[in-house]
């Protein structure tokens, strides 16, 4: 097991603007919408990272999430555009976990913080390892 | 092409309690919800005059929304119970219409009425003829 | 009553990424979902046109749906990005309607189109003018 | 700091139905929507409990979400049935923690387990103690 160092450059931003369908009557977004932005940053950071999440499912991968966690540290109300920073923090060989920071592209204020944790299954719902390329690409980003 | 009577003992009844998850920052129920609403109304009546659609999905058939409509007529908020009643209002040997009316069982008010049109599609994606019992119930049902 | 012309150059265009929250067990995006990626180019329409819906609460008026309806005319899937085209194609000094299409951006293909009416009504929730000035811009821009 | 009991008795249990809006093309329920079913548990719970939270929002309380948590057991798909049950698993005069567990009904499988950590605020939107008498209740329950 290893843990990713915490360099910020590692970070990968998805940019989400808040929807009416995702506040609450208190005003603010529902909680477990976060959830749903961070989502948003982890598909695009594999996408980046590896290939489409799509092209991961097509070739006979299924990444499940196991964990997710989040803390809430502010509110963020409609129309707000909140920073999804994301960015792998853990990796096995059957395992990946994700961190993500949601940040107020405006006020720069940490709005939530969180992360999930996957394993990989095959076609057959069975737990598997992950592809050996994506292997190699989140051991060699962690020498570098 | 056959219209349903407007009978209301054809019209089932499915219960939905307003999450607060349900609720947008205007304090009512969020617009595009209803649809889900009705589509549980819709998933117990066709579950109470056919089988489950699970089943039906398993038989190699997709019940696939081609049109939907909602007039709002009043608002609903968290914590009130919805009675969402829904019928078969139309059909053909491709196609099925289901009309839906939310009422708030405290106060028996009209808060939202819709319809969704949906076709038939096999496995490949095709346009094909609904399951024939179902048809035939279907029939049956507008003679009675 | 005026109907708006029917000049594309009066449409606004808004991207969404078809997240796969978006999707259900069809594999396609969730038919309720398309209200939302409609009211997201809404939101960005009335902003271009006039100013943020945040600041139209602000004022004291509320922009309520009482009629929505979508024709789905053909599935999107997770990952794929939509064009939401959307514009006033309606309105009164009490109402107004926005008309959208969704078109997959790589395909080019048209995935879906429908509507939403609006009233207007005040703080104390009882049906009201629109602000003067959005009823300006929007009879400017119909003479146009 | 006072730990709740861990007394079965003490977990409050309400059903949700999944939706097909709650799957996503995995084909299971989208992982949020967890957060969402352990909602409905808590809004029944609180309403048992001591009153409705439409009630403690009208007395100038909101109940807010610090942070959450879930893990992932089994999936579970459209059309099951899930138990949510809910408890106080902790409390102060300024916070409050539920646990959650969603079992299936019919297969009496453990499918997912989390919890909710709130503290209260007042309409100011400051960090407030918690109604006095929901405090008394809380306590009175621990020393049963």
């Amino acid at each position: 097991m290893t843990q990713a160092t915490f360099n910020p450059d590692h970070w990968h931003v998805e940019s989400v603007r808040v929807r009416y369908a995702d506040t609450d009557r208190m005003g603010v977004v529902y909680h477990a919408n976060y959830l749903v932005f961070f989502e948003t940053c982890r598909s695009s950071l594999i996408r980046e990272l590896y290939k489409s999440y799509l092209d991961i499912e097509a070739d006979g991968y299924l990444l499940v999430v196991i964990e997710a966690g989040c803390h809430y540290r502010k509110s963020s109300d409609y129309e707000d555009v909140l920073n999804i920073y994301g960015r792998v923090s853990y990796f096995t060989e059957t395992r990946i976990r994700f961190d993500y920071k949601a940040i107020n592209r405006e006020t720069n204020e940490l709005i939530a913080e969180g992360f999930t944790e996957h394993c990989f299954k095959n076609q057959k719902g069975k737990p598997c390892r992950m592809p050996r390329d994506l292997f190699a690409i989140l051991t060699e980003r962690e020498i570098l």
